[in-house]
């Protein structure tokens, strides 16, 4: 099992959370050296004592796989690092992560969202920026202990077309489809990206606004409607990075999900927000839109008004905090 | 006090809730002969059985007004009805109180928000309809039991002008004055109308979204940003009708709400959606920006949004109480 052996790599997967963790797994059993870097100690800790506990498609697998936090991982020299943080995280996991990044090593970003890239070219070389999508799902219940069900696909193209780099990509697409991940190089994952961001940019932030699953917001009476104008916005701004979306299959696509067994989940910014009261990851999609609109004169009113109330509802979770220390009585107002 | 003294009226107050109740009180106090009908029977038992009980300025004061249900109103004869029932009653309303509107009666509305007089013309002739807007403001806390405080004032003015109209309308500003209403008539009732709407159709809706009061969300970093979105949005459609909003002005005046005595109020909107689960009157407000900006063709996204937004939150209330017989268990899901 070395580097040089084209059916394994030498790969590390940074962010451990549940995704990360099915990867780490599956790439593992699959006889590849893999090692996971995460921020979080309690993670950390919880898999170096016990292993990676995993509910995975009903029976319960224990892989004690290497963990490390990123102080104690700049001894790691992988030929690939597989991000999995949470895009707001991104930046700073970089940065704390240098030592990894050499000239020859390749990084696979998977996050949700757009925009991963100009933050990734800080630290690598465009020719070594992998970027995907995937429609596998996973679930964290406590530190080092996730449960993996259903099934998943991985889509790969380089960040720039390159011989060099489409040889190692088509490699590690060999690597994660012999993992169990069924992986495919695509021709065009900035379009499969684009369209995954819509399902994002409207179900998680009109879910977390309305603190609702993705089936009761389904039946609401405006809920198309609101769905194809952020879609079109979408369309707008990814037409201007050459991705033509179909606006009319993406809608239909989301609006699917009304009735399927995603209908019951509340999506993960859901989790993020109104759970666990953490930032989301909305600058990542509406909000990237919506900057992104602005550099190419696209208006985006429908991105920037979610953005807003998302960031709005982030803030007012702290700024209730600081009030409930003065009780004040609910005070009827005719105005 | 027969209608034929200048000083005193007749009048018909329609809706008795805290607005309805300070303007019958006050009238009723300076010698008018005052009747109240009110769609609440509860409120009408209340009030018939104990009278109007008003805590007002600090005092508690009773009141017999007499008081009807809109079925047993029938024989009044009013020389004014003033309107105080809500946006989403007033059509309802009106259709119901038909027997008390002769070709004489004038109809005086105070209502929040925009399009009434659009609903009211169905009704009465438009030179017997006055448009007003008032700062006074009161609270409901039972029924038949309200709080007053605080100051206030009104502006009317006929809808069409014309002598007569205007004449009686200058009559009644005399009346509303004497009984320290602080009357005015004015030349631009519109222009305040919709500088009451900018107020409404931001904190109402923002803050019935985001859940938390004025000053609450005065503290988020987009707060401005927000506001003067939907301030541009309802200037450009109040153009359209002649009424030139000063912006900034208007977006000063609202942002000076965050840090003053009103700051701990939850607006009127919030105690209809999130504390009584009741439909709110966002089609009057936002809602009617929006539908007037499609007839005029000017596009008003933010006013669009919001309404989506409240009308889901409205919905998912009941969509909510329908699945609360099947417990769903919070599932994490990293899509």
């Amino acid at each position: 099992m070395t580097d040089s052996n084209s059916q394994t790599m030498n790969i590390t997967i940074v962010g451990a959370g549940g995704m990360g963790s099915r990867f780490g797994l599956m790439l593992h059993q699959a006889g590849n050296s893999v090692s996971l870097v995460d921020g979080w100690q309690a993670n950390v800790d919880a898999i170096r004592t016990a292993g990676l506990v995993a509910r995975y498609n009903g029976r319960e697998v224990v892989d004690r796989l290497p963990i490390y936090s990123p102080q104690e991982a700049g001894q790691l020299r992988p030929q690939v690092i597989i991000l999995f943080v949470k895009s707001q995280q991104l930046d700073a996991m970089l940065e704390a992560i240098r030592p990894l990044i050499g000239p020859d090593t390749y990084l696979l970003c998977l996050l949700n969202g757009l925009g991963h890239e100009d933050i990734i070219k800080k630290y690598a070389a465009e020719d070594h920026i992998i970027l995907g999508v995937t429609m596998w799902t996973a679930g964290m219940t406590a530190p080092g202990h996730v449960t993996l069900f259903g099934d998943g696909n991985v889509e790969l193209q380089n960040l720039r077309p390159g011989e060099a780099a489409e040889t190692f990509t088509k490699r590690l697409v060999t690597v994660l489809d012999e993992a169990g991940l069924n992986a495919v190089y695509s021709e065009n994952v900035k379009y499969s990206i684009w369209r995954k961001a819509c399902v994002n940019g409207t179900m998680n932030c009109l879910c977390s606004l309305l603190e609702c699953n993705i089936g009761q917001y389904g039946r609401t009476s405006a809920a198309a409607e609101v769905i194809r104008r952020i879609v079109c916005e979408f369309a707008a701004v990814a037409a201007c990075e050459q991705v033509q979306l179909d606006v009319d299959e993406v809608v239909a696509h989301i609006t699917a999900t009304f009735t399927a067994d995603i209908a019951d989940h509340y999506p993960s910014m859901y989790q993020d927000l109104v759970v666990n009261h953490r930032p989301t990851e909305i600058d990542f999609i509406d909000g990237a839109v919506w900057r992104k609109g602005q550099r190419y004169g696209v208006p985006t009113p429908y991105c920037a008004l979610l953005t807003q109330l998302i960031h709005g509802k982030e803030e007012l979770g702290r700024i209730r905090q600081e009030d409930s220390a003065i009780p004040l009585p609910l005070s009827r107002t005719d105005d």
